[in-house]
């Protein structure tokens, strides 16, 4: 590192980064005292600070260790008005990443300690033209520059645009539209286009800013923080430093690629049926994914589930013999869990004798509704509970020979609830991490995991590490730019940018409200776009009879064949994507600009991505379009579907139904693959547009 | 008044009122430092501070002349951290009113100036069932407890609040909807039930919080404030001691209660054409208010005026002899004029020679975006500017001969404007103050006060004292609780309890935009409510083609008649008040606590006031209700319409158009006056739910 000291100014950079800019009008670190209101709504959240006492440290003293040009640590004594003083040791850890720790100080005078200031503030130096990115699963904004992110793990938001219709019905009936920022998998970590990683330490509410022109404003709230921040020649390299420290997460199961994961509900025979005609028709199928497996009940929000995690063996008769059964087909079977518990089921009753549940202030089982019922939660802080729950996922859903399930929710921890150890507030962002844990650990300590995969949408700082795999949560089922089929693509780049990179979303959406009901054509171009990923399912939304499906009729099958077979003939390098994330962090989408990093324009451009190195796609994510207009990178790039080839800038390619714009580059080891894609499904008959 | 210090706690009490309760932990009073960011789009405003330090001046020590319990003032020492002091000076004035001055202290230490401190917070002591009413003029709530107040000279917005659709329209197409808090009229003064007034003296924006339950939390920016605290037995001598130190407004004109003022437009012929109708349909009328008498333009946003102040003799010739033939008639003629100019006018190029315009960063003069057009403002804190603008006003209309005019507008000084004298940022609450004194004096000065009459919407502290009317500005044509024809009577009550009490609004609303269009029935019932007010004025709104209008039909014509005779009858009652008003500050329309002081149940009412102390005013607020339940005080009160005498408590009685909900009380002195009213106006033939 090195340090310069002029005057109240202090400098700290780090292979050329500056990373601390401070002088005394622009201090570099405030503290301060809060005490903030969370009023939750179905998993909404108004979130207000009440501001006691806020104290710039405007003098900064530096004590290095080595010369100023190569220090390997420095002590940075922060002071204040009154003699506040906070101590903050920077160093180096194995991997050459800063690490800040704020301490109490022995200089301090103030008579206050550092455990009552619940406020901090950091600038971090920023540069003309910088973009950053990240800060977890962003739905509607890549380059986070020029915008404000609270971070707060939340429901997504129905709409989330304060200018769209859906949001303000969403907002007026139940407060539930959301905003730009409202994310189910927040994470207080940025990487900056000036090639570092920059992320703190926290569990708390906090809030990057991004709008100063000469500083990132971040805001952190709760016990004293610490920052850690990787510098690297490459965006590459920076993910590797990120995911090195925050972990990554491991290879899939090799079924998992085999085909779609067909979301279907309705009791044993319904969904063998369904399978057979999908089969029939050609659709390369990997699973079946049952979430009513256990049961559901029908609210004014649409079909929902039961949340007592035992088979349903009414409404899924003799599922112990068709399983196995599938299985010799080729086909798994998923189901579904949560981190509640159905007030009216048995587990329930259990649980509370045990007194295994999150409770309230009165001393009573925490009751949250979710969408229109009431339901409990097992407080995942109680080492006891939480062996319970890893046995009951192992007996109720493993030994009955589920390959996997939706591990749902994680957002809705109440800041009031009681817990067994430790304050809401402060855990209510690392719950989706420790539901994460739980279902890890169910599945790794019996010895399932690569053959048994949960997918979550709720996460948070080092879910990343425990889950196996992250779906978008719930999309309306529209073409919207901020909760549509468009926002599924920078929500895979911001958190694969934040270090986790297996990610997909339900094909087609899942958000039926209002006047918004999934058509044919969404359906579709959503199906295109899924093939791309590491992973197609589908689900029918909470409301199916309102939304096409995959079968409503022979063109769509058709079509929803020839995505499957082209998403099957990906697998080798869908695999070889899968083993670079767990070995090196780098996710499976990801921007464009990660391998054309000297190209500003790519910063902003969240409508197209690479598929690794080699394939870059360009999903048409408009109604009613069959043409696209993309600029490529410097690079040969061949058209996908003509064998056209291009060397980069601006181009105009056909895309009817069935042929999304997709290119490979000329160079990659796996061309013979990509060209094999033409041939190995059936030219489409009649889409539209054709 | 009294002093306690007990440890750390100071209390400060005067006449049984608590006024400071100082303890560490919640401390009297905080100083800090910011910077804000003011985003204006045509008269709205998004405003964000970026706060940089806040101090508790946790420590209060008081020092007192003359006795504990007799203390004629008080100094009082706060400080904080790092010896940061303020001192403040409590004493009584003249009438018995406390008032507290904030200045530099010798005791300081901290090395930082008092004027260095621009945001300020103080708290007031509260108490459970307490409600507070003021603010300014408030349009959607009377009792302001449980709610959050910045309060900022703007636009109202249109819809107002952000559950409703059209709200939502505005927002969307030019973040024009405005919420609950936005007005033309704020000011920093609070009554409280517990018979205080309270008065920040400060131009710079502040935030009345009251929705904390031992603290009304107010937060002021800008140099230190002063605050004024007056404590009476009754509302009415909290009102009294308000208007004392605020200013009242005088006495109106004689001839302003001699019928409606008909809001008409385009041209001398057409105008009298339209005046003949109306007047052989029996309306009486006292003006004619002609806003396009110095000529129109056509906008998107509707039929719009010129803003080039002299008489537009094409539109309107032979103006000259027709007001003079008007008047021996009985009918005055009212023009209008606002705080910009049009920049296509002869007086702009004047004003901007003269070096008499705001002007921008650049140094040319600054041309704001009203609806749709820009326009140049008169730099009203240029002595030599206001001079010439007097001259103009009693030059191009006293001379012409109106009798009065809207003084529109005051709410779009820029912050970043160039002025001058004196920072925009903190001169643009005082603008509307600036702009109703140049009217005021420019009709004082020209001997005309008491004969000629201006009306304004805009205002803050101390605009009261020079405006001779205000109006409610732009309703929408509806029947929305928040913008609609129920918003004008919290405006009116609201502002009265500000101590400003002569208020009206235009008949029937003004925005027609969307799908918003005033009804026949909104018509009738707004003219109603109007006729049991100071002032019957009509406006054709913004899309006069799409509004139903006076002379819509013989039917409403017939209306309209009677509601003009009625309230002609009304006139020696009216003037009676206005006097009040004048004398001692006790507003016109008045909220029924104001003589009913000892039952919370009226705190909340804001759908019926008292006309005075004798009439008790209910009317329709909803469509195609032809009955109207309400609760009456205990006393003898009579229905106006039948003679029905009621003694308090639940009443239901018929309300069909024509016959609003009215009662006067049996003891009152006018009683003969409005026992005449049933016979004095012709009785309705046949209106809507007969």
């Amino acid at each position: 590192m090195h340090l310069r000291v002029n005057g109240d100014q202090v400098v700290v950079a780090h292979r050329g980064r500056v990373l601390i800019r401070h002088q005394a009008d622009k201090p570099w670190l405030c503290v301060g005292r809060g005490s903030a209101t969370y009023d939750m709504h179905k998993g909404n959240f108004t979130i207000e600070d009440s501001l006691a006492e806020k104290v710039p440290l405007s003098k900064l003293e530096a004590y290095a260790e080595g010369l100023s040009d190569e220090v390997t640590s420095v002590r940075l004594v922060a002071s204040g008005r009154g003699g506040v003083t906070v101590c903050a040791d920077v160093s180096l850890d194995r991997h050459g990443d800063v690490v800040v720790v704020f301490s109490p100080c022995p200089q301090d005078a103030s008579g206050t300690s550092v455990e009552a200031w619940n406020r901090w503030w950091i600038r971090v130096p920023s540069e003309p033209g910088e973009a950053v990115f990240g800060c977890g699963e962003q739905f509607s904004h890549l380059n986070l520059r020029g915008r404000r992110f609270p971070l707060w793990v939340s429901e997504q938001g129905v709409g989330r645009n304060k200018k769209t219709y859906e949001t303000f019905l969403a907002d007026t009936h139940e407060g539930a539209g959301g905003d730009y920022y409202t994310t189910y998998f927040p994470q207080p970590t940025f990487v900056s286009s000036q090639k570092y990683y920059f992320h703190v330490e926290t569990s708390g509410y906090s809030v990057f800013d991004f709008r100063d022109k000469d500083a990132h404003q971040i805001e952190i709230w709760g016990a004293p923080p610490s920052v850690r921040i990787g510098v690297d020649e490459t965006f590459a390299g920076v993910l590797e430093r990120l995911t090195a420290y925050m972990g990554r997460q491991p290879e899939l199961p090799e079924w998992v690629y085999d085909g779609v994961w067909l979301g279907l509900q309705g009791g044993t025979d319904v969904v063998d049926a369904k399978l057979r005609r999908a089969r029939n028709a050609g659709v390369q199928v990997a699973a079946v994914w049952a979430q009513d497996w256990q049961g559901k009940r029908i609210t004014p929000f649409g079909k929902q589930l039961m949340w007592n995690w035992r088979w349903d063996r009414n409404l899924y008769p003799n599922l112990d013999k068709a399983i196995p059964e599938w299985r010799r087909q080729g086909i798994r079977f998923l189901g579904y869990i949560n981190c509640f518990l159905a007030i009216e089921g048995d587990l329930y009753e259990e649980a509370k004798k045990k007194g295994y549940l999150a409770r309230n202030r009165e001393g009573h089982p925490y009751h949250v509704v979710i969408t229109s019922f009431p339901a409990a939660m097992v407080d995942l802080t109680n080492p006891n509970a939480v062996a319970w729950l890893k046995r009951l996922i192992q007996r109720e859903m493993i030994d009955l020979g589920l390959s996997g399930w939706m591990a749902d929710f994680g957002e809705y921890l109440p800041t009031d609830a009681v817990l067994y150890n430790g304050r809401a507030e402060e855990l209510h962002n690392q719950w989706p991490t420790l539901w994460a844990r739980v279902n890890r650990e169910a599945v790794e300590e019996y010895g399932r995991l690569g053959r048994v995969i949960f997918f979550m949408r709720a996460g948070y700082s080092h879910s990343g590490k425990y889950t196996t795999m992250v779906w978008a949560g719930d999309q309306n089922v529209d073409w919207s730019r901020d909760d549509g089929l468009p926002s599924v693509i920078p929500s895979a780049l911001s958190l694969g940018m934040s270090g986790v990179g297996l990610h997909h979303s339900d094909i087609g959406g899942y958000t039926t409200l209002f006047h918004i009901k999934r058509s044919k054509e969404l359906f579709m171009r959503w199906a295109e776009q899924a093939a791309f990923t590491v992973l197609m399912r589908t689900h029918e939304g909470n409301r199916p009879d309102d939304n096409w499906q995959f079968d409503g009729d022979e063109e769509t099958l058709r079509h929803f064949a020839r995505m499957s077979q082209v998403h099957v003939a990906l697998k080798p390098y869908l695999q070889h994507l899968v083993r670079e994330n767990s070995q090196r962090g780098m996710p499976v989408v990801r921007p464009i600009f990660l391998h054309y990093e000297n190209e500003p324009y790519w910063y902003d451009v969240q409508d197209a991505y690479l598929l690794g190195r080699d394939v870059l796609v360009a999903p048409v994510l408009q109604e009613q379009v069959v043409e696209r207009k993309i600029r490529l990178p410097q690079d040969e790039w061949i058209h996908l579907w003509s064998g056209h080839s291009y060397h980069g800038g601006e181009v105009a390619v056909a895309a009817p139904l069935g042929e999304p714009p997709v290119f490979y580059r000329a160079s990659s080891p796996y061309k013979e693959l990509f060209e094999s894609v033409r041939s190995v499904v059936s030219h489409p008959k009649k889409f539209l547009g054709r």
